[in-house]
This record gives structure tokens, C-alpha cells and sequence, in this order.
């Protein structure tokens, strides 16, 4: 039931789950559809906030203007006049909220890996399916303008046949020996480290420009074995570091993953993913090569691809392309080419694609089936780096 | 007389002159003071826009939600709602606009170059003296972080004493010969071409880096010397571009510059800026040399810096350094370095300023002031090139 | 029996064996060692070139002096004046030729990969033992001065304990689908393709930085099925390419691999190699990971490295190094960092390596063990790729 | 008279004074000139060298096997055997060495600058003609086949019609302030400081690309105003640096230039050079504006361009350019592009060019005139930057 507000637009009643970091993205990303996407003709209700922490709650009401702020995110459900929900909190509770969000009828945006195996994102996309509502998840790097350049010269055939590609998120935020034993470290509650976190976006960005994968073998390290516990009352030092005299905790989940990865149409992939490297800040990547040429992205450079396209074969040259309005949504932002977009803008582009979805009933991916796929593929990558080889998916 | 909303929060009535690009930038970033600096304890309230094309003031309301929509700005500095304007119109209409804003009493963000020579800007300074109100000027390079953090590195001594440096601005929105000989390329409407357009930009740099300058020396060219006019009815071709077979008339105004300044700190600078230089999108950036060191910015990896400090002196390394929530204002956007922020973010910063002048009654840069002294530079550029050689300002 | 010339200087008596590139490369090696070596005290003579095609051994008179060609290398072996051989033949002829040269008793400067399998590389290091010449394998990439002080850097710690690597040679001289099917891509005469050919320097560049390998995995493929047959009498086109309409023949062997590494040390590597990366000229280099930092080479900046170093773990910058007199021999060729040295700069660096075992008696690797340990590693990818899964070494 | 060797050979009767690092590059260019000029059928022969320094002299002998060694460079011009004359001795000397060859009736191979003012370069140019000898100067940058190929790019119109430019030479040999005042730091001895060491070739490179100069202003400074004098006896520090306690001595030329010229063409072209630029190590480079793209060079990565070409104006993307054997005499050296070439092997070249020119009677570039209009405007700017404004040549 479309509601409308006092000058004929559509409304719709937002509710997020998790006012963190992302969560708080989510919401400015709401807050600033209108100004990218007016001919959407969509206007955003802040109807409410759950968070279990009540000074991030406070906060998200501060900036954003939520009418209500709930405790319990079973309250916010219940609330009628949400229509859709960002849920933004941590990835155990992932699967849980994200069925209760299909179950009450409401759309569903909901933030990668989606839960913590392919059970959990299965169980997710089953109620989002049953309950015929629709859902996106925040595979966001597909919202870059580049990143669609890219997808559509692989598509159009501008380097040729796809051969190969490597695919690259290597990070630092967990390079410290002294970062705390969050629940980031524990199996149970942090789901398999490095692989749900950014490995998951490493898949999905595979999948998006290379289709899907037919088996893979993989090999994956804990680096940093053990890390101080948290001691209550105990100091903490810079940058949330742990106290060097506090006893010592096991760290339970990946801090790196390596994979081989054959495609359905028979390109190989490379992937590597670590949240310890040290010396690296987001130097996430991917690299196409194909028969006629290749295409390239880094993330630290975002506006911008790498291109060899023609039919020189040897000796062809690479090309930098500065993207813009012509790429993706960049012309949405932006009036010209170079002028940088920001993360933020990534998930206004995603969000768009969630409300077009809600306004015509069609799923536009990233859908919650490439959540489920995407943790497929990081399932296959722990069985086989605990030595089953090669996982056929 | 402070405003406040129903929640006891501070209100600001916000008018905007001028709703192309920039109008659009300016109110988005209104919008989205509260996301980054929900602390400033203010909720703009969407008062006025006025353009004097309707279609330019509808989409405005349509994204924005301003109350009321004039034809005339004089309408708009007559509503007593409004209490700060933002003055995005071209820049022939700066200096009549600009005195306005200040004389109705109302506090001023106004894009630069502030008119076209120094004594437009001079005018919309004094008028803002006079009237007491606040007045904050679109040098947004300013506020970006990793430009902030350059600065301070300077301030610091990071780089010894500063000895030299380069700044340049080369873009090509104006490279096509056929783009039409519209208002830009008159002196009358456009003022000194890019001049006001990209080297305002590059001696604010200068000056916010370096501090003043003492005298420079300039040569400047019209690289494409007649283009298309506009004829009535006739047809346009792809990307703006004007009919090859219309009649052709005259640019008027500078296509390129490229001086070298003398700071009164005796640092020497060499400034280069062109809007026709095919080839190059946004191929900005500053450069500072010192005695134990170097640091450069560069828009087109806007949030990073090359840095070499230290006592070597010889074969000393640089570093690159991606810039995190310590740079500027960075870690009211993204938690963590090297999350690319935007074009449209460092305006929110810049506004964030105008705020905290107005809430506090103490200017803060970019003020008038530095509009002025730009715009002297220029206009000192403009005789030198005309055959003045070095020009003491 | 050391000789010496008239100014009592040793005199080392040379033949060259394959006066193709390498061979010439490998001449000129020989003439400049004085230039950057007088200190070793050795005169090299030019005794004889050997090669079955007539005009290749009358370029390498004129330009070298050889004194005597021979068309058939067993007589350049029977030469008493000749000491010490270069063979540069093709890789199918390493394993008779390099068994030759040590039986005769003369020391043996050979190509990589010493033969098309393990097989051919252990047989000529066994010849070598027996004989007590010396041996060294062309796997000139130890010998650029960036890659000597990269490997120093990791020995002393400057990151860490190492725990992940890449290293890639991606070329495209095999690029063009028209390249006619030479010996290069049959099994019996080119081996397996681009494994010996530059995966080979892979796995040297590896295990001389990060030591033996343990195990590994690959995955292989030929992007290029079929090219044209060489038609005698008919057209050859630009660039070496066939006919067109000449008749296709099958390629045999591998123009791509990429293989995921465990090193004994637990270092987790990935590898990657192409000879038909189209839009890649020499895209060649090493990234090694540790738990303080890392460093990085690529050869087409050949004269630096990217160094992330110290003890900040989370947001540690990296630094562009740019390797002077103090990196391995670099303060031979120029006396001042970042001054260009050659490709064939580093041949000459490999030749004193050589020169000095023959002094000393004393191996100095690259020696014919390294080139064994290489083979068999391309052997197991091989292997593995043809479904063997992991391998062990 | 054109002598023969026993094979019939030109033989070219070789004689070097200075030999210092470029004495010996001189003589390294001499013996490799077979190896990639054979087909100019010249064998050098190593006639005699001359240095007033014994151990200098005794290494060129040791290295290159010169006949005679000379304490006094007259006697080296009195030996008949001698036909060609490497001079290579400091530039103070040059004047006097130079036009002394010519006199002799000798070839001439003369470093740049070719003295310490324009008077002293037109002394040897006029020397040279009146002799009719032949003369080149070591602007050996021209040679660098990526340079070659640059200016082919410029003059086929690859960007158009040249609108304006950027040179610049930055390093840091003399950064450090307890450098200590030799002869390079006085006007008698060292000239005009970074001028004819540095800005010489970049004056040649922008001559070499875009033709002569009308005139130039410029600005310059001595940032390092004093320095530790040399004391006998006295104890020295690392790298060559003074006793921080010894007096302290005035520099007397400068550190550091840079220049706005305009070109006789129209060109307007910036330049920059230092040799104090801390965290700068040889940041040589040269970028070239057209009409229709751009082309640049950097020595950092001398082997390849970044060019931008075509009639997109806008938004034209630009490309890197790994040169090949296509570009100058890359061919010569190495098969393939993208393979490293050094600095020596340019100086290769330029000895080739020098040959040609006395094998043929035909002046080859670059010539005595080409030392005379670097000097001449080296002069210019001097005087400019001395109070004359803008200089016309
Ligand atoms: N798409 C992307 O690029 C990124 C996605 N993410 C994803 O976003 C999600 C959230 O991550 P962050 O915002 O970084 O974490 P965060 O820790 O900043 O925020 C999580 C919030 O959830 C709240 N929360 C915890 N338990 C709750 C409960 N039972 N009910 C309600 N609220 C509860 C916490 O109090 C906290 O405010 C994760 O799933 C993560 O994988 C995170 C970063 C980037
Ligand atoms: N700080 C920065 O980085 C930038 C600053 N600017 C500055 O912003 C200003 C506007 O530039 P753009 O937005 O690019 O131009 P634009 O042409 O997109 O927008 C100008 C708007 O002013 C309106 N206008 C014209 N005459 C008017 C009048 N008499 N009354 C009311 N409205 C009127 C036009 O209809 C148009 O909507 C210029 O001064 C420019 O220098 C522009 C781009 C970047
Ligand atoms: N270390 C490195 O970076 C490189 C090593 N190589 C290695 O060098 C070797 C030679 O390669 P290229 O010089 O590129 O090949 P090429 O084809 O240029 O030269 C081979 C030469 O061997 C001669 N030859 C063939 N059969 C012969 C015989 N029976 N007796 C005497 N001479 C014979 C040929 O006539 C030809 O002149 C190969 O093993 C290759 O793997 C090649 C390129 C780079
Ligand atoms: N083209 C280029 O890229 C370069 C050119 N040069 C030029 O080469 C020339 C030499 O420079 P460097 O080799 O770096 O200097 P250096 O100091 O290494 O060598 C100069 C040599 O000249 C000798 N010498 C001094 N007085 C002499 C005399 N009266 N008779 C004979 N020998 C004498 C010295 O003993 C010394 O061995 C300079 O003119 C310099 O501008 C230097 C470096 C690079």
C-alpha cells in the first residue's frame, strides 16, 4: 500500500537496525535520495531507529530526525508505518533480523556477509523469497560508477574473450599484535574473519563481472595467533589497543585468505584477501584480462580505470580513463568526469536501486541470492584450505 | 535573533541565489550539515531559492524542499526568514548580489572569484564589514582534508623551511574548439576567463599554504581564438558543442596562465592554470619544497599525500601517505584513511565553517578577505601578461 | 691452469655457444666486465662463438672479435683455449650441450631453464658436479640491484617476520593469435611454454627471497589453441605474424599459469604468468608481506622499491625507495640512485658472480641447484594443474 | 686520412681528458659502439687518456687498456694517433680543452655545458668551425629513445600544434648543508651553480622539442647560503660532507632556477631546476601541450611516455606508452619494448651520432651551436633574475 505524502509523493517509512557506522550510513544515504534521484519522486520517513546501545540510538536520532528510537528491534518491526529496513548490525545477528524483517512484510537492505555461513544467507533469502517483499544486500563496491564502466566494457567485449583476473582486498584495520580480542576474533560471533568481511565483497565482485564460479582451492592463515583479552577496569591504550599485560586470547577466525577460482566460463581467478597487511590502506582491486585486452581498478583511485582495448594484441598500450557522467550513476553526482564521488555516494546508488525495487516490484541486484552465493564460495574456501583441495561448487 | 526548533535546536533559514551546479552543491550541503556536525546544534530550515529560470528553481524545490521559489533574488533577501545566503549565481552578478546579501543584513556564503576583478570583491567585502554580518567565500580546496593536513605539515616544519613550490589547475571542460562562445568567453560576463575560473583557486592555495604574496610575473594565452557563436534555432551538436558551420566570433578572455610568483616569505612559486589543456581532467595540485623535506597534493588521488621529511637531505625517500580521520575534518566523513570522500564533502566542511562564524561572531577562512587578495593577484597576472613584467601587489 | 696476458692479468678464454639474443647479450656481458670489475684483475678473451646459422655467427665476430666460428658447438668444446662457455642455445638443447661443456671440463654460464624439465636440469648439475667446474643458470633477476637490497631488507627484518608474497611475470610476445606455431609451442622442443620460459624466474625470484617451496597448487591454460603453420614459401606478415589463410596447427604448451605456493617457512605465495597478457609489456615484480611491513618490485620502475617498514601496524605508510650505490652492485654501473642501469647491466652483474667462482673455487648461486629446484617446482605445476591438486616438492 | 685495421675496419684513434665518472662513460660509450653499431664498421682505439689526477688516470687504463696515460692534456693534443677527443675534465676547463682540440685538427666529444658562459661555448664553437672538425655536445637526454620518439610524436602533430610546456630537472646532490664549498659552489670555477649542470638540458630538451627561444624571465636562489669550507687535515663525515665545526664559506651561484619562456613559435614553457630539492631524486621530465593532446616524459621511468592523442578534446584519456625498438635507437640495445635501457647506453648513441658525423662530413646534433643557445639563455636568466625582467634572446 503506496502512502503518499501532502504533495503527491511516495513516502516511505524507514526503520534501521544497527546505528554503528553503517547504520549511520544508511540513513545519510536515505536522507540524500531526493537529492540524486528526485525523479525517483520518493520521499524518506526517518520512522525509526533500534540499536541496543543507547547513546548510538541518541545519536542517529540527533542527525537524522527518527520519530522513534527502540531498544529492541522486534519493537521497531512491529512499528506499522516502517516500510522498509536497513539492518546494520553485526553479522551474527544478521540472519535472525534479516528473516524478521522478510516475516513482517517489510523491505529489506541489509548489510553483507549476511549472517556467518551459506545456512544463515540462505535462511534470509528463503523468507525474503517467501514473503515476496525485496531485498538488497551492501555489495556496494558494484555501486561505483567505474566499477559498472568496467562490467559494461567486459560485457561489450572491449578486451575480448575474459581469460583471467585477479581480484584484490588487502587491508590493515587487525595489523596491530595489540588489537583487543573483539568479537570480531571468535568464530561463533565474527564468522570466518577476513573471509565474511571482505573476501565476501571479493566474490561478489567476481561474480558481478565474470558470472559464476565452478570450484575453487584455497589456502588461509591466522597471522596473529593471540591477542590481549579485554580486562575489565583494565587500561586501554591508543587507537584501541589492548592492555600489553593482559592475558592473551586465542584468535579463532582468518586473518588471510588465498584462492585459485575456475569460472563457469572458464576464466581463472585469482583472490587474496588479508585484514593484516601491513602497509596497506584499502588497496582493493580487480583486474580483467581478456583476448583483445585488460581493465583495471583500484579502489584508491576510484574514479579511474586502467584500459588496454584494440586489436595490437602485442605491444598494446594501456589507457588511463578518468571516468564520469557516462559511467554508472556518476553523472547523478557529478557533472564531470574526475570530480570524485565518495563511499557514501556508493550506497546512495545502492539504495536506489533498493527503492526502484520496492517501487516496481522487480529484484535489482545485488540481491540476497548473491549474498548466498558469495557465502557459498567462502564456505568452499575454508573446507578446502582445512584440506579438501579443490571444492567444486 | 537566534532561532530555534521545537527541540531547542538552533535553526538557520536558508536562502539560495543561483540554483545551477553550485546552487545544488551548496544546498545539499545544508542538507547534510547535521550528519557531520550534528554538535553545531543547528537544523537549517529550507527557506528560499531563487533563480531566474524556472525550471532551474522547480528541480531545486523538488530536491531540496525550499519553502518558497523566486524569480528575483531581491524578492529572496527580502524575506525575513532567511538568514544566510548562498550566492551560486555567475560571476558577473557577484558584486551586485554579493553587496545585497550583506546590506539586507544577512550572513553571506558566496563561490568564488567574487566577482571579476578586485574591486567587485573589494566592494562585496566592505559591504560586509559594514553590515557586521559573516561572509565565507568557495576556496573549498581548502577544506580538504588531505590539503588540511599539507598545511599543518608545513605549519609544523615537517618539510623545514618552505623554499619553493608549484601549484596548477589544467583541465579541459573548454579544450573543444567548438565549444559555443558563450558568456564564459566574454570579458564583460566571464571577467578574466580562467583566471577567476581555476587560478583563483590555485594563488588561494598558494596563499593559505604560503601566506602572501609579494610580487609575480605572468604570461597568459588564448589558445582557440574564435568559436562558434550561438545562433538562434540552429542546432547544437553532442556535448554542447556549437554548429561547426556557424558564424565564429571572438574569445575575449584567457584560456591559459602561467606565472611565477615571490612570496613575502621569500618562497618562490611557479602557478600554471589552463581550461583548455586536452588531456588532462583535473590535473591539479600543489607541490611545497622545503629545506628537510617535500610534500604535494593532488586532486585526482585526493586522499593522499607524498611526503618526504626528515634530516637526510640526500636521497631522502617519500612516503605516501593516505590521510585518515587525524587530516582536517576526514573523520566527521569515514572512520578510517584512505575511505575516499568527495567533491560535495568538502563543501559540507567549508559550510560547517560559515556555521561556527555565524554561531560564534568569529570569522573564519576563506573570508572576503582572501577573495580579495585573489583577485588582486589576477588582476596584477592580467597587466604582467599585458606587459607590466613583475608586478609588485 | 689460471693464464694470464702480458700485463699479468688473468686471462679467462670465452666461447659462446648460441648467438642468438642471449648470446650477444652474453658477449657483451663478457667485454664490459672490466669496465665495472677491474678488480676482479681477468682479461676475457674471445676465443670462439658457435651457431648453426652462418650469419648469426659472422654478427657475433663483428661485433665481439671472436677468433674463431664454429657451426658445430662440439668443436668450440674441443677448443683448449676456450675456459669457460656460455650456452645460449635454445632451452631443448641445454641438457646435451651443458653436459658437454662441464664433461670438457670447462665452466658453464647456461640459460635458463637448463633443459624442458627437471630431468634435463639435474643431469647438466650432475655433469657439473662431477667435473668441479663451475655453474651458473641465467636467472638474471637476482642480480638487479633493487631486487638484491629487497631480498636484504627481508634477511634483516625491515618487515617483519614474512608471511604472504605475489610475484607475476605477465608478457604478451605471444599475444597476437597470428604468431605463427614456431618450436616455441611444441612440448618436444619448447617444453611447457611459459613455465620454463618466464614461470621459471618466478620460482627462482621466490625461492631466493623466501627460501624452498613445500607444496603448491596450479591452475594452467592455452588462450590460443591454434595459429598458423609456417608455410614454406608463403607470406609472412608484420611483426612475425603468419598467414592468415595459412593452414592451423595445435600449440602444446601452457601460455598462462597460476599457482598458489606454501614455502617451507610457511610463507603463503601466489604466482601468476602469461606470455599472451595483451595490454601487459614486462608487467614482472615481486610483493612480499610481513607482520611489520612489506616491500615491493616492479620491473618496469626497475630502480626502486615500495617499503613499508617500522611499528605502527594500522595506517603505516610506504615509502618509494629509489635504490642507489648501496643496493647490491648498483655503485658499479652509476654512482648516484635513480640513474637508469640496463637489462644487460645485470647480465654483467651475474657474469662477476661467475667470474668469482672460477677465481675462488666457491659456488655463487644462481648455480645449477637453483635451476633443479625451479624445474622441479614447474613440474609439479604441471602436474597439479592436470589434476593432481596440491603436490608436494 | 681514414686509417684501416688489419680486417679492414675505419679505426677511430681515441683520446680522453677528464677521467672522472663522464671520462669514464665516455670511454665505456667508446668500447661498446661494436655492439650496437657494427654496421658503421668503426673499431676505436684506445689511444690515450689524460688527468692531472694519477690514480684517475691509472684506473682509465686498467678499465679501457688505454695506450698512453698523460698528466698534461696538451700532450694527449700532440699525439698524432689521437683523431678523437673525449673532453670530460670540469667545466672551467672547457673553454681552453675545447678549443684547443679543434686547433689540433681533432674530432671533438665535449661535455656539457661547454664552459661557464655563452662567450666561453661560442670560443669552442667557433674553434670547431674553424677547424672543420667535427663537435658534439653531451646533451645526451636527446638520445634517450622515449625522448626521440617524444619529439617525433610533437613534430607528426600527435598533439596538434604545441601550446605550452613544463621542464624540469630536481635532484638533490648538493641538499645537504654540510655539503662542503668546493669548486662547484664558486662562480670562477663552478659558473652559474644548477644552471649549467641542470637547467643546460633542460634548456636542450626544450629547444630539441620545440625550437628556439624569444625570450624569458626568470628567478633564482641560493637556499643553502653557506657551507663548511674545506680545512687541510681537518676530519670529513659521511657521504662526502664537512666538519660541521669548520668555518663556514659563501656559496656563490645558485641552487635553484625557474623560468617562463616563450618560444620563437609561440610556445610558452616553464622551467624549474634544483639541486637542493630535498626528497627529489633525478626528477627529470618534460610534458608538451598541443592543441590536440599531450605527451610526457619522465626520466624516472625512462622508457616509456604518457601521451594523449586524438580529437576527443574533452575527456580524452591518456595513455602510457611503453617505447620500443620503434622509439630512437631503443632497438639497437634490446629486442622488446619495455626491457630497461640505462643512462650509459644513451651516451652510446650520442657517440654513435658523433661517429656518423665524422664518417660522413655532416654535422649531427647535438652540435656546438646547440651548447651556445643553452649557454645564451642560461645568461639570459641569470641577468633576469638579476633585476632585467623579461630578457629577449
Ligand atoms: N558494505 C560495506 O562496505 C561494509 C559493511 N559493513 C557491515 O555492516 C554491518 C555493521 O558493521 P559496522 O557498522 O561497521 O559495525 P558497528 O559496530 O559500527 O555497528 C553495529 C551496531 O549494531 C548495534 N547492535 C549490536 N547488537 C544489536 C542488537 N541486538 N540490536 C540492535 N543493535 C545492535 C551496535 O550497538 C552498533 O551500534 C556488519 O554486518 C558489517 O559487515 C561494515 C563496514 C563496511
Ligand atoms: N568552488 C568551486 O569549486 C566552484 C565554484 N563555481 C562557482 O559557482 C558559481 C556558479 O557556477 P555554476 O553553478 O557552475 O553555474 P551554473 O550555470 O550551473 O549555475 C548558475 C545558476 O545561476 C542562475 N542565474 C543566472 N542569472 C541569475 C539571476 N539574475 N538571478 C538568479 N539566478 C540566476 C542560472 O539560471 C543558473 O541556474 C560561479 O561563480 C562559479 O565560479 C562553479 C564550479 C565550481
Ligand atoms: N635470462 C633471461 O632473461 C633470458 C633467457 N633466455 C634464454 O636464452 C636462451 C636463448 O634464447 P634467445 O637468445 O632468446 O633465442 P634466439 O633464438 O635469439 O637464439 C638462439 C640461438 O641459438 C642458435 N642455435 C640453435 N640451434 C643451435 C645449435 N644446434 N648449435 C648452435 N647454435 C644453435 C640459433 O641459431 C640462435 O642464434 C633460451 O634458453 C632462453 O630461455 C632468453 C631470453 C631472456
Ligand atoms: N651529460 C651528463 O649527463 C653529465 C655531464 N657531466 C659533465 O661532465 C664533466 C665532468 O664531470 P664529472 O665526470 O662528473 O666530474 P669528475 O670530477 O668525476 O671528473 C673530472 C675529471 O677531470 C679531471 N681533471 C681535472 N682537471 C684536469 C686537468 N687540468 N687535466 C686533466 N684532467 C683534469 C679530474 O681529475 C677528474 O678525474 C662536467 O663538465 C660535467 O658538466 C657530468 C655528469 C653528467
Amino acid at each position: 500500500m503506496a502512502r503518499m505524502d501532502s504533495t503527491g509523493r511516495r513516502t516511505i517509512g524507514v526503520g534501521v537496525i544497527g546505528a554503528g557506522w553503517l547504520g549511520d550510513v544508511h540513513a545519510r544515504a536515505w536522507a540524500r535520495l531526493r537529492h540524486h534521484y528526485a525523479d525517483l519522486g520518493v520521499t524518506p520517513v526517518f520512522v525509526a531507529v533500534a540499536d541496543s546501545v543507547p547513546a548510538a540510538r541518541e545519536a542517529a536520532v540527533s542527525k537524522h530526525g527518527f520519530a522513534t528510537a527502540y531498544d529492541d528491534w522486534r519493537d521497531l518491526l512491529a512499528d506499522p508505518a516502517v516500510e522498509a529496513v536497513s539492518v546494520t548490525a553485526p553479522n551474527a545477528l544478521h540472519q535472525e533480523i534479516g528473516v524478521a524483517v522478510a516475516q513482517a512484510g517489510k523491505h529489506l537492505w541489509i548489510e553483507k556477509p549476511v549472517g556467518i555461513s551459506a545456512a544463515d544467507a540462505q535462511a534470509v533469502a528463503d523468507a525474503v523469497a517467501d514473503a515476496g517483499v525485496q531485498g538488497t544486500v551492501g555489495f556496494n563496491y558494484r555501486a561505483i560508477p567505474a566499477m559498472a564502466k568496467l562490467r559494461d566494457l567486459v560485457a561489450e567485449g572491449a578486451i575480448g574473450a575474459p581469460t583471467h583476473a585477479r581480484v584484490r582486498l588487502l587491508t590493515d584495520y587487525a595489523a596491530h599484535p595489540l588489537g583487543t580480542l573483539t568479537w570480531r576474533y571468535s568464530l561463533a560471533s565474527g564468522g570466518h574473519g577476513v573471509l565474511g568481511d571482505l573476501a565476501s565483497h571479493a566474490v561478489d565482485l567476481t561474480r558481478y563481472v565474470l558470472g559464476d564460479i565452478e570450484s575453487l582451492v584455497a589456502q588461509t592463515a591466522i597471522f596473529i595467533a593471540q591477542r590481549p583479552t579485554i580486562v575489565p577496569g583494565a587500561m586501554t591504550y591508543g587507537h584501541g589497543l589492548g592492555d600489553p599485560d593482559a592475558p592473551k586470547g586465542q584468535v579463532e577466525n582468518e586473518d588471510y585468505v588465498q584462492a585459485m577460482m575456475r569460472m563457469q566460463s572458464g576464466v581463472l581467478v585469482a583472490l587474496e584477501s588479508s585484514r593484516v597487511a601491513v602497509g596497506e590502506q584499502n588497496n582493493y582491486g580487480i583486474e580483467v584480462h581478456g583476448s583483445q585486452g585488460l581493465v583495471e581498478w583500484d579502489f584508491r583511485a576510484p574514479g579511474e580505470l586502467r584500459l588496454s582495448t584494440g586489436t595490437n594484441y602485442a605491444d598494446q598500450p594501456s589507457t588511463r580513463l578518468l571516468v564520469g557522467p557516462g559511467a554508472g550513476d556518476h553523472g547523478r553526482f557529478q557533472p564531470g568526469s574526475s570530480i570524485p564521488t565518495s563511499y557514501d555516494d556508493t550506497k546512495v546508488i545502492e539504495l536506489a536501486g533498493f527503492v526502484r525495487s520496492i517501487l516496481s516490484g522487480q529484484p535489482e541486484g545485488p540481491v540476497l541470492g548473491d549474498a548466498v552465493a558469495s557465502a557459498h564460495a567462502l564456505d568452499a574456501m575454508v573446507n578446502s584450505a582445512a584440506g579438501a583441495g579443490w571444492v567444486t561448487l
